[in-house]
């Protein structure tokens, strides 16, 4: 069972977790390069900061790594290969860790900002693990301490899962950036496409995206299309617009 | 005082008027090239489906005109002058209308289906007249009827709006598309978006998109774009890829 946790990052992911964790667990070393934010961390959910690896807790029965993509590796290269571990990424494989003795993955499907309140408990969570007694653990672990919507997912699932997620979040969340310069330039706030955005993600979980495409573009409105192509000013965003465009009318067409 | 309004049209936009309309208006002459569509929600409003224009009601308040962007021109050349009319598009102008004798704009800030219950009071509406006195009638109208939501907008305003909506709403739309198909080729179901999705939008709002910005792009993650790049089989999804990526960074970039 696991029971005692330490965690690795400081940032906006591990933040959520051990918020979350330190309900029902207890919570160990919490490690940051920048010891004031372990500190901080620390001090809200009760654990040990520490600024240097060679101090984690060997004890443990979990040290779960959530910092940034590009240091898992050097962060595993200094831990004690006998510390059951998981990694929190979605694109990292875990063949990053089989130096270890346990070791898995963690990840939660979902966009943390440090200072905005997340209901973990509705995460999707996929896991996977060096052995099916340690996936078990996991399992157990992520449903009795975060969500219940855990899923076995292999590196690759995972990888096409983070994909997508990438299309459907972190570039629908572009797209409102350029909306909120668009509407910048009359001074209109963003505020005014709330409810459409809402509607618009609501209903594509409801219907499906391909059946609920509307637009110029869903209905082949050139004018329209040519008219704002040309209102553009930035070659790289007329390239997109254009480039979405003909994506959408290909999509209805074989829909149609 | 509107009272008595005819529509044109029998689509998403018209259906959903309707609906609203008809709990507090008298509906009168519903147009649709096809008599059965006309006929159908006539039935459901107490209105008089007709299939020619010839045939409507000449002492109707307001014609609300809820037709394809394209048909507009020439659904206007078959109507008597007199009518006090207004079009329901997001990007065509009133100058299409003025050889009326009293002409508007009535858009609403919304994705519209059929068959899906939408709140019309608190959908946005932009609205535009021919006269100081025919504005208002139509702000009174909409406050009335429809959403308290009501804002003047010229035609380029609106023109600015209906660009954002497209960036924001129709895109995000087909980026849900191409992450289904992503999904599809591990058969995950596109539900497991859905909280990340939520989130996305939420967060946006509510903090302001340029600093809710993550993911790969957003943290400079080389190794992860260059590979997602490389899973994409086609070439136009590949190109939106790099695109908004690029964009992303520049972005962040300013922003920090």
């Amino acid at each position: 069972m696991i029971e005692r946790v330490n965690i690795i990052g400081a940032g906006n992911v591990a933040t959520h977790l051990l918020s979350k964790l330190s309900h029902t667990c207890k919570i160990s070393s919490i490690f940051s390069r920048d010891f004031t934010k372990a500190a901080a961390l620390a001090q809200k959910v009760k654990g040990v900061p520490i600024d240097n690896l060679k101090a984690i807790d060997l004890h443990a029965d979990l040290t779960i790594i959530a910092v940034k993509d590009d240091a898992i590796v050097e962060v595993l290269s200094q831990l004690p290969k006998s510390l059951p571990i998981v990694h929190t990424s979605g694109s990292r494989g875990v063949e990053v860790m089989q130096a270890f003795a346990n070791y898995g993955i963690l990840y939660p499907l979902q966009t943390f900002s440090k200072n905005r309140p997340l209901e973990i408990g509705e995460i999707p969570f996929f896991i996977e693990a060096s052995s099916s007694v340690f996936l078990e653990k996991i399992e157990r672990f992520c449903k009795t301490h975060l969500s219940e919507n855990v899923s076995y997912s292999d590196s690759h699932k995972r990888s096409v899962i983070h994909l997508a997620a990438v299309f459907a979040s972190n570039f629908t969340n572009h797209l409102l950036t350029e909306a909120q310069c668009i509407l910048d330039t009359e001074n209109i706030p963003l505020s005014v496409l709330e409810p459409l955005m809402l509607e618009t993600i609501q209903k594509a979980f409801a219907l499906g995206p391909k059946i609920t495409q509307t637009g110029p573009a869903a209905r082949s409105d050139q004018k329209v299309i040519d008219k704002q192509i040309a209102t553009l000013k930035e070659d790289d965003l007329k390239s997109i617009y254009e480039l979405i465009s003909k994506r959408i009318a290909a999509s209805v067409k074989s829909n149609a």
